[in-house]
């Protein structure tokens, strides 16, 4: 159900006017013209309001990500990063939820990101309640 | 097709033992214990080799982010962020693609990325490439 406060199902209905990527029955995709990390960032987002990836209903799972590749095929770029936040400390401020695709043009421009792994890490609890089996 | 020196592939094939959280006729999911960015930090892949998102099945694009749903159900944090990395320039080390799934337990543990937008930008010629309309 759209939600009349939320900026990304007014994009959806058309009720906000934006330079749109992709325009399927089930995803919308725009160009990133207010918060842009570089040159060709992108918007993915299911038109049915969820408000973050758990909500996401299979049927616009399943079409997100090749909505994504069509448009990163169009632009071309060599290098660039997918990128979804959930949760206001994993940086979402749109509670609509959607996937970035931000190509990487330069050290500068783009995504940047921490790189350094946590050798340390032990996964403990975490760890345990996702694995399924030490081996295929 | 597999590649005899892909490190995914090998633990595809169950040649490299490590920690299974998904395994799907489609696709794989691993903990991630060599280079984790926290506590239940995870990799999904496809079965089927492919070096970036454009290689990618559109079956496997279809299936990768219901697995990668299916365990950020399960680890249940509050927090967490989806990241995709093509080319060396966007931090892409393993070249068959993959899909991170990394809770975000607090502003150090989990993915740390600038984000700060950059106002100034003109999305110009790359824009161009990828426009559909200007409104739906």
């Amino acid at each position: 159900m759209a939600d009349a406060d939320c900026i990304l199902c007014r994009v959806a209905s058309g009720e906000v006017a934006v330079p749109l990527v992709a325009d399927t029955p089930r995803i919308v995709g725009v160009l990133n013209t207010l918060e842009p990390f570089s040159r060709g960032h992108c918007v993915f987002f299911a038109r049915k309001h969820a408000m973050n990836l758990l909500e996401m209903e299979e049927g616009d799972l399943a079409e997100l990500l090749i909505a994504v590749r069509d448009v990163a095929a169009k632009i071309g770029a060599e290098n660039y990063n997918l990128l979804q936040n959930n949760g206001s400390l994993a940086g979402q401020t749109v509670f609509h939820a959607h996937m970035h695709l931000i190509p990487k043009w330069s050290e500068d421009e783009g995504l940047v990101y921490r790189r350094e792994p946590r050798h340390e890490l032990v996964h403990g609890e975490v760890g345990e309640r996702v694995i399924i089996s030490k081996r295929t």
